[in-house]
């Protein structure tokens, strides 16, 4: 065991806290990594705060990390002393079930969750916002060169999320994609989907942040305030991928559709969504659910970003403002990342 | 134009009748079939009812159609006379639309309906509860020769409605799919799954149709009413197709479903379904709707049809049994499917 710095939760109302947890000793598969930055997703408020089911307290959260290894145990194979790499959402899984086989281990019933989970050895797993991490080789994701640890930080999860349903409904050069939010998964989504080879509207509530969202590569920028909005771009796109949790006029955003044409959704909203079944007929529409992704498509995904020279937009923080940043990310302010210094902590 | 013999709505309550229509003289590109049978769609019922906006009075529905080739236009290449021939939900469309050039006739906005739509010409279409039709050659079916007319008929809306998600979601042998529902639409789903190599499941609210379901080739046959059906089937399914128009617990239904799997809705509930996000993110899943299909498909489909020896289960009534049939339709009493024999109109 090895005891380490984090920032931690320790009720659903407290602020977080300094602190120091126990990390496991180095096993036959495992690597340590330091952290060098930890993404803030809002998965980590909710959590924190437990709003998706009560937290085992403390809590570290905190599943967008990027760092270095700092040793291996002596089965490792993938991973050297030196290598930079990341974690994202999970830290484990069966690896023998059909999604295991599959590379889609976020669907596999054994999966571990980066923080807050059970790991295979009983223990509950405590995630990013700490100096230190050990995980088994598997789970830890290559960082290649010339893409920086803390713009590569948030893609571990908000990357992954949006190239997910980007490449599994065969986004490519000449399609239409629409982005409906433009916040940590949104502004991915743009610089994704453009570089990808299609052509980008975002649908944001309003124009506030049109320059930006151009600047991410998209073509257009449309208030859904607006109601010429869902006029003038009716049957226009092949994919929308909404990053939203607000509740939306599911029938609305399924007019804007192509034949045929998908709406994936990555938020939340607490109220389920009321879809007219003609919605959904007319046209042969999709309404579609997106989780993740697996560890080969999150390696693609790194690669890809690093070959396109594409990153999160972040603003790196110290640890004592991360209470500040939670704040500011539930009133949507920032642009578009907040990655908290490990070496702060 | 040609007075041939026909049964109408003359209003959304009156009983249909025995009345005369007149069809076009026969075009440069058209067909004129000798109406042998048409099948009874919940479709016809809807709008002879005007409960999908006011219908034009009086108005002769029925796009399940099948007879003989009786003339044709100069210009007709891809029919001659006593060709055996069917017609189903589509009479037009523009030819010229990304949609008609993909085949997919059924999403070009000038599609004409096979009734009680306005034709190229500005006349109102009348449909198949009658005598003889007049069709453009490029919206004419070949039915084969081992498919019988009557069996034949209800292919062409019911068996074309359940082939399009079959094709569309790739099932094949190997393929997991539930049929909810086992009425006209679902005993066509049921027979057209088998027969691409899928095990198939039955859903239906009791287990009163239980043989027919297992004859039809159906290997399980399950009572939604019985919950113990959601937890023993939970996470089965690469597809499910959905044949009814009740209101039906979608979340339920998506707990059924394997990670990335769709459910299909072919009815048409007055109420929005209840979907809530966690039901489509979790295991990354698609609700889908689906629209007929286009004529390639069809064609595709009859070939299917033949070479497998699939047929729609139908119950043959003379015409003035129609409002008889139309009741037991809306009781749900008919196996599988009325057909009009067209020699008694």
């Amino acid at each position: 065991m090895r005891t380490v710095k984090a920032w931690a939760a320790t009720s659903a109302t407290d602020p977080l806290t300094e602190t120091t947890i126990e990390r496991r000793d180095v096993g036959e598969h495992d690597v340590l990594i330091e952290i060098a930055y930890a993404g803030i997703c809002h998965s980590d408020i909710h959590t924190g705060r437990s709003e998706w089911g009560p937290a085992n307290y403390p809590v570290v959260v905190g599943h967008e990390i990027a760092g270095t290894v700092v040793e291996v145990g002596p089965g490792v194979t993938k991973h050297a002393v030196g290598d930079r790499v990341g974690v994202g959402c999970m830290v484990n899984s069966c690896g023998e079930c059909a999604a295991c086989l599959a590379g889609n281990e976020q669907y596999c019933p054994k999966q571990v969750g980066t923080y807050n989970a059970t790991d295979v050895d009983g223990t509950i797993t405590q995630g990013g916002y700490s100096t230190h991490v050990v995980v088994t080789e598997d789970f830890v994701l290559r960082i290649p060169e010339g893409l920086a640890l803390d713009v590569a930080a948030p893609l571990l999860c908000a990357g992954i999320t949006t190239w997910s349903p980007l490449r599994r409904w065969n986004v490519a050069e000449g399609s239409k994609v629409a982005v409906v939010g433009l916040g940590g998964l949104g502004h991915m989504a743009v610089q994704l989907a453009v570089a990808l080879g299609a052509e980008v509207t975002v649908l944001s509530q309003s124009l506030k942040k049109q320059e930006d969202g151009l600047a991410l590569g998209a073509t257009d920028y449309r208030a859904t305030s607006d109601e010429t909005t869902f006029t003038d771009l009716r049957g226009q796109f092949d994919l929308i991928i909404s990053t939203v949790s607000a509740p939306l006029d599911i029938a609305e955003f399924m007019s804007l559709l192509r034949p045929e044409g998908t709406m994936v959704n990555l938020g939340g909203p607490p109220e389920p969504f009321a879809v007219p079944a003609f919605s959904l007929i007319a046209g042969s529409k999709n309404l579609a659910g997106s989780l993740i992704g697996g560890i080969p498509a999150t390696q693609e995904m790194l690669d890809f970003c690093a070959e396109k020279g594409i990153g999160s937009q972040v603003e790196v923080i110290p640890a004592e403002k991360v209470n500040e940043a939670w704040e500011r990310v539930l009133a949507s302010d920032v642009r578009y990342r907040f990655v908290i210094d490990a070496a702060t902590i």
